[in-house]
């Protein structure tokens, strides 16, 4: 750890949480130099560092000297025999340590030192300057024995889990496949459909349901939410709270039943969002679980930073984002998302996934379980949409290639296109019962996935959006950025490029545009627009 | 103070720079309640809360009732005769107060205790259950109050103003100049101007020039940066640190010289970006300056949060990101920004400018400071890019239009159009030389805002995007999102939609299609591409 790691909030929130949950294992190795990149920390940061990580818990070693191999030893040996506390080491160091003229100086933060002071440096430590890489036989020899004593522990621990396999072969087998980073086949078993219906539900109460079903059989199906489980609906019922085991608390309020231990997998992260997104990394990569978690959509852009580092590194790592647009009403235009669906969609490898219904949830569930190498977003309503009657539209699993086409004329030939996703889904098949009984020919399709649809070979993209049908609108309560690209420069995008507003959900969508009746007029004046590229 | 906000890892940060900073002027009243949206805070956060913002050099108060009115009172005496230190009151109470069946449970929090709970809440307070809104004649007499004391006070305070501006009527003008937020006539007028060159200079190094030019003449001008000064170059010098007087600090190094006082006109930040958006944000809405806050593009993902508000309050803040692209080179794909300028552009009236060269970067500032009702990002390079011949090309002042016509071939009638926002308006400018020189007729467009671009007359936009000219390439080193709907349908983007790489940024660059050839190459393919819709 630097000053700036102990600087930034992530790890503030990371530390908070650590003391809280007990986590003995965790030991920070603080290099305590108080030079930053552009100045002596005097300038910006003299808090109480140890007083601080007490404050949360902690158990805290402080070392005098960054040179003393036995005290950073004896430190190391107290942290690890604390097994009830993280544990924080402060080890005094200095910044180009030996350099004449740079040792305690920013500038040697971000620069190299230079050939000069390079020399002066070796000279100063009484190190030979020639040759300028050099590797005395010791030291090659000390870090060589690191190969013999790994080979050796893993040669012992196959040992020891062979011996393991062959009396416990079952548990054997389930650890395998747990840590292969695949769910066992059948885990989707008991997936559920629903059934058609005007009322319909929520999205994110349709991903509640899903993952009751799925977590019996998918035990690495571990996470929880930013402290919002009773509206994101990301409580894992009866399995109990990831809480430090034999531990009295005064109040258990609010836990889902099935216990406090290391066992649970409902995790509480607090309203700690951006520790909440590099946790979930941290899991991830360890492996051995399919770690989710869950916050409003808005609440999206306080963990940016590792949802772009889980992409980069191509974690599996699930968020769940409930409260995906301007229709969560009365919250307000500081709760409601306008443009996070773009900026989630402007992440390289991060798949966003926004359900139209229930049985659409479903099965973005299969595809963000199924999606072992990149992050997957699901982004899910607050209000109630229709479950769509699948006998009539066709089945949700279009959702898996991204955008499909869910109703087209009868007979087909269609004189328009009208896209949507997520909630708006039902507000273009209203629209276009409306259009259908004046006349017109109108094919419906859900776009609930730019990533997978961009995946899907050429011509099943073009079967969807036919490159001779101009006539395309696309519905979205978001910003419009980045539709144009599939409705063309003929195409329309009724969409929301400024902020919401504070009032019920139905009012608000309304009063934004996001109504049949605007849905129709926007459709209809496409037939009569000219065929020119517009200048923006 | 809510718990979550003491949660939060930008209160976090805020609160180590305020104890840092000694803001004896700032007292946060804690709602120290224990019970948040989901649960106790005994699930999530029971770290000693007292001892953490003392270990940040906070002075600290407790008050045992909330409902003890003389306590508190006494409490924030205290607080407010603490000059030196920020005061944290920890005030318990309880959520949902007098509630039979709901208090202290976080069923409290989020939804309302509905009406049988309500009428059993006043009776168990001895509070009449009708009529249901009543506000006795004694409290709404106390609270009128208010009304009368704040009159009087304005009435003093404009008396005193008034006796001020008579003895000292220079400092009086410029006090409600400042105070206004616009800043005074003249404030331009040492602007400078770069000179043609083929080396030119990096976008960052030119706004740093042109931030130290109208510094003396723009005092509300107040910033810095989160521990990035030598790297973004927004020092403004000679001009002090924002540091409490009188305090002996052992290690001034890093300060830009002019003492350290609370004149100083430097902000030091530390390693904490998304404290700087908020604190810029307050001092934006307390008013009386403008401020500033600079890091690495790729860091504005820390941020998010407060430059949405920003953005939604209407507020004046300059952003200035710099590092802006895969050319910063070897820092390597974490510090690479690829998809933070989509980003940007995806929050509504949040204005972003991306200058090409030095000339453009003088009027973005231009921009900026005038634009008094939104939050303004300038969006600069690491690296040197050609200062362009304005004697040559159109003056850089179309940049206040958000895109213009750079260059036209003579006598007009172009075939086709490359169009590029900052560090790449030099390789379009290789590109039309070397396509001109093989006899194409090219209009280069320099295209640095979205925003002011969709700002301008439709005629203006027609007139820089003919939409009779079809063949159109952008050419941008970040995801394509959004610039699909400036080439239209029949145009391309040569754009960077997947993460960066470590390596020289000229070699990144190469590696990453970003070459004269390739920019050829793609403009020459449109001139054959089949006017057809693509299906994405």
């Amino acid at each position: 750890m630097s000053d700036g790691d102990l600087m930034e909030g992530v790890a503030a929130e990371s530390a908070s949480l650590a003391g809280h949950l007990g986590l003995g294992k965790l030991i920070y190795l603080y290099d305590d130099n108080r030079v930053t990149l552009s100045a002596a920390t005097d300038i910006t940061f003299t808090e109480d560092r140890a007083a601080r990580f007490a404050a949360y818990g902690w158990h805290i070693e402080t070392v005098a000297d960054g040179n003393d191999l036995a005290a950073i030893a004896q430190a190391l040996t107290a942290a690890r025999e604390e097994t009830r506390r993280p544990s924080l080491i402060l080890v005094r160091t200095h910044l180009g340590y030996g350099s004449p003229h740079k040792q305690d100086s920013f500038e040697a933060h971000g620069s190299p030192l230079g050939v000069d002071e390079v020399r002066l440096t070796k000279d100063h430590l009484g190190w030979p300057t020639e040759p300028p890489f050099d590797i005395p036989d010791a030291a090659r020899a000390h870090f060589r024995e690191a190969m013999t004593r790994g080979a050796q522990a893993e040669a012992e621990w196959n040992a020891r889990f062979a011996t393991y396999a062959g009396k416990f072969p079952d548990l054997a087998r389930e650890l395998r496949q747990i840590l292969s980073g695949e769910p066992a086949a059948g885990w989707d078993a008991d997936l559920p459909r629903f059934a058609a219906d005007a009322k319909g539900m929520a999205t994110r109460v349709a991903s509640g349901k899903v993952m009751n079903a799925i977590a019996p059989r998918l035990p690495a199906l571990v996470g929880g939410s930013a402290d919002l489980d009773p509206s994101t609906h990301t409580v894992l019922k009866e399995l109990g709270a990831f809480e430090p085991p034999g531990l009295e608390r005064a109040d258990t309020q609010g836990s889902e039943g099935g216990g406090w231990t290391y066992a649970g997998r409902n995790l509480h992260f607090g309203v700690r969002e951006h520790a909440m997104g590099a946790i979930l990394n941290g899991i991830a990569a360890h492996g051995g679980a399919i770690p989710y978690g869950a916050t409003f959509m808005v609440f999206s852009d306080y963990m940016r930073p590792p949802m772009r580092l889980a992409a980069l590194m191509g974690l599996h790592v699930i968020y769940v984002f409930t409260h995906d647009s301007v229709a969560l009403g009365e919250d307000g235009a500081t709760h409601q998302p306008v443009e996070q669906l773009a900026g989630l969609r402007s992440v390289p490898r991060l798949v966003v996934l926004r359900p139209a219904d229930a049985n659409e949830t479903v099965c973005a569930w299969r595809v963000a379980v199924a999606t072992r190498d990149r992050p997957v977003a699901l982004v899910l309503t607050r209000q109630d949409v229709p479950t769509l009657d699948r006998a009539r539209f066709a089945a949700a699993e279009g959702l898996a290639r991204g955008a499909y086409v869910l109703l087209d004329p009868p007979g087909g030939d269609p004189e328009m296109i009208l896209i949507a996703s997520g909630s708006e889904v039902g507000l273009i098949v209203a629209a276009g019962e409306r259009l259908t009984a004046q006349g017109h020919r109108i094919r419906l399709v859900s776009f609930p996935s730019w990533e997978l649809f961009d995946a899907q070979p050429r011509e099943y993209r073009d079967a969807v959006l036919p490159p001779a049908l101009h006539t395309r609108l696309a519905v979205e309560a978001g910003v419009s950025q980045g539709w144009h690209r599939y409705v063309g420069e003929r195409g329309d995008v009724l969409a929301l490029d400024r902020f919401g507003a504070s009032a019920p959900g139905g009012v608000v969508m309304r009063e934004l545009g996001f109504t049949v009746e605007n849905v129709c007029a926007r459709a209809l004046a496409l037939r009569g627009v000219s065929p020119e590229v517009a200048g923006g």
